[in-house]
Order: structure tokens, then C-alpha cells, then sequence
């Protein structure tokens, strides 16, 4: 490397869950970094290998677990230089601790960098409505640390995460972005009834069911949170990982 | 990994140069990839690390190679379990033949890419309109190749390269897509005035300048073709690489 080039901190994305959540990820990093030149980007490496065992299903012990592909992805990433790594999935921090544990570089934790961009919003919220995958929702992680720092929470009731979350989360899969927007204001309408004046959109195919559903102002995208993270850890040896 | 996954090989993609030129390609290579689940889609590991030194400046004989550098990144992306690697860049295939040969893996030419992409339009043009950086250009594999396969090709003048061609990069790069599509289709105009048929978007900035410039349809983006040519060697072992 030329020395006359920024020195920025290179950052691994494990993806593949799905792969176009990797994709978001990356292009959320690339629009949230200044730069007039190629090399004022930051330096990425993705690890975007789909093969992986499904996370609801391990969660719900109906498959096998989808850590040992992970930590494949996790050894690759720090074999390219990458000195922290993000995982561009929710979910899969149901094995963050498990993964950490065999990592020699940090993890931008996905909650951690939600809790950051909570922190930076004008007011804060009174209660917090959780949406993620059924996985996300019956690990307890997210809960657990929005706990941790004295938020209220929410979660949608099985009727509407059967009526509303899982159909939306299927319809970004299967690219039914006007079938997506409708679900999700249910979902979010639903919340927004019991209380919830920030909607945490914890699953990476949300946010692509937000524009247009009237919710924007109020929602907050845990992927752009976990971007924000990647650019801080990888602009300044000074920020906090 | 499990052994009920479809058995897809992994490609690497060399990217940095610019690092959006890496997320186009990824996007293209997903958007064309048959799957309706997660793990229906191809494993794909991206180095995406910009601080490389400008490629057009080296051919020119105006800087440092950027060889090592991308030769680092081919590395990272074998050690990454890469079976095949891909670069993200017309012009750094200015040194494909010196990065082949510290390589174990097989590079998918973006040339070659092309020229499979034009063996499948319904009508052989009869001349090609060549638009690329001027070191893309200086260096001379794309017209090489060309010629090699029967092609006839031009380039543009330099009038038309200092007024329409090197612009229309500069502004895409600066994300001017309005004046990059007029600076675009003042070059396309040239060269169908002299007689292209087929226009090559031998840049992966100028496929963003494309859309709604008119010559959609008469133009072949490499970055396009060389996604093609990533899908096609992931899905099937018997595909020539």
C-alpha cells in the first residue's frame, strides 16, 4: 500500500443471510462515507456465501446450527486483513457471544450500533417496538441489551407477526415491494397502537418495506445503525468498535 | 457446509477501482441469478479496498503500478476459498497477464465476458464503438482481443474523449447522473455517426450514464457481461471458465 493513501481500518461484512442484505450493507457504508476519490472509500472485505443453514429453523431447534459456516466466513474475513467484522444479518447474533469467542478482531455488534444511532435521535423514545424474524424475537438479544440500557420494548403479538412480520419479511424475498409496504404498516400500526414511538426495523429485509409506509420518520434502520458503525470503526483508530 | 446445498463454486471479485464498480457488479450477479431462497444464490467473496494507485495515471506513465496492490488483493480472495476471480475494472485489465501469472486460480476476463455477450445478440456488428478511460484505451487489450475475434472496432477521437468520453466518467464519479446521460449521448453520437452498431461500456462508470440516453439498445455493458460470465462459472462446473 502507498503510504500516501488514508489510513482507514479494513472492515470484514459476513453476509449471505440473505445475500442482498450484504449488498445494502455495503452501499449504506459507501453513501455514508466522504469522499471525492476512489481511494477516500473504505477499505471492505464481504464474505457473501449464502450456504448456510437456516437461522429460524436452528433457533427454533428444527435444523442444524448455522455457526460452524459462520466461523468459516468469520477465519476467511480475518485472513483478509479485516481488523473488525459486522454481521449484515440480525439474527444471526443469536451467535454473536459464540462466534466472538473465536475471533481475534472485534464484532460491531448490530444492537450496539442500534443503541449508538438511539443515542444521536433529538428525543428519546418512551418505548421501543421490536420487528425482526421470529428467530431474532425468540433469541432475546435485541431485548436483553435494549433492557440493559434502560429502554421499554415491545414486541408485535403472535397474530401479527403471523398476519403481518413474516409475510413482510417473505415478500421483500420475494421482491413484492408493494405487498411489503401494506404488511409492514400493519405490523407498524399495530405497534405505534400499544405505544411505541420508535419502530426498530430489525430484520435487513425491513427496511426495504419502509418507503412509502408512512412510518419513515418514526422507524430506525438496524442495518444503516450497523453502517454507521462499520464507517466509524474503520475511519477513526480513535472510535470505539 | 451442508451437504443438501447446492454445490456452486465461489468466485471472487476484485474490486476498489471504484469500490461502486464492485457493488454493480455483485447486484448484477444477484439480480441474474435464478433463486428463490437465500441459499439458491452464488457464493461470492468481494475485496473491495480502494487504496490502490490510479490505474489511467500508470498507464500513463504518470505513477506508481497498481499491480501489488491488486495482486494482494488476489491473494486475499484465493485464501478466501475464491475458485475463479473477477475484476471489477476495465482498465486495470491493463495488467491481466502479470496478475494471471501469480494466480492459481483462473481470472474471467472481462474481454472474454464481452465477447461471449456478443456471440449472443441476434445480429454480429459489423463495427464496434469503444468507450473507456484513456488508459483503457492506451493500453490496447480490449481492441487486441477484439480484433482477434473478426471484430472491426473504433474509439473515439481525442476531441470527442476530452469533450464527451473522460466528463461523462468524471461526473458519474461525482454522482451527476443528468449531465453524465447528455455527456454520455454526445459521445454515443459520435461513434454511431461513424458508423458503431454496437457501442462497448468499456467503463463501469458509463453504464450509469446509459439509462435514458437512447442508446440503450444498441450498447453492451462489460460490467453486465462480465456478471453473466460470474454466474455462468459458479452454476456449473462444466462451464468454461
Amino acid at each position: 500500500m502507498e503510504s500516501n493513501f488514508p489510513r482507514y481500518r479494513r472492515v470484514g461484512i459476513l453476509g449471505g443471510m440473505g445475500p442482498a442484505a450484504a449488498l445494502d450493507l455495503q452501499a449504506k457504508v459507501l453513501a455514508l462515507t466522504p469522499a471525492t476519490r476512489d481511494e477516500d472509500h473504505l477499505p471492505v472485505v464481504t464474505w457473501n456465501v449464502p450456504q448456510i443453514p437456516d437461522r429460524v429453523a436452528a433457533i427454533a431447534g428444527h435444523g442444524p446450527s448455522p455457526l460452524p459456516a459462520i466461523a468459516e466466513g468469520a477465519r476467511s474475513l480475518e485472513a483478509a486483513g479485516a481488523e473488525a467484522i459486522a454481521i449484515a444479518c440480525n439474527t444471526a447474533h443469536h451467535w454473536a457471544e459464540e462466534l466472538r469467542a473465536g475471533m481475534r478482531v472485534p464484532l460491531l455488534h448490530i444492537v450496539d450500533a442500534v443503541a449508538e444511532a438511539i443515542a444521536t435521535r433529538p428525543a428519546r423514545p418512551s418505548r421501543i417496538g421490536l420487528l425482526g424474524t421470529r428467530g431474532t424475537l425468540a433469541s432475546g438479544f435485541y431485548g436483553r441489551r435494549l433492557e440493559a440500557l434502560g429502554f421499554a420494548w415491545i414486541a408485535p403479538d403472535e397474530a401479527c407477526q403471523v398476519a403481518y412480520v413474516d409475510p413482510a419479511i417473505a415478500a421483500v424475498k420475494r421482491a413484492d415491494r408493494r405487498g411489503a409496504i401494506e404488511l409492514f404498516a400493519g405490523a407498524a400500526r399495530h405497534l405505534t397502537e400499544r405505544g411505541a414511538d420508535l419502530l426498530l426495523l430489525g430484520c435487513t429485509e425491513l427496511p426495504l418495506a419502509l418507503a412509502g409506509s408512512g412510518f419513515e420518520a418514526r422507524s430506525l434502520d438496524a442495518n444503516h445503525a450497523l453502517a454507521e458503525a462499520v464507517v466509524r470503526f474503520a475511519r477513526g483508530p480513535q472510535a470505539r468498535p
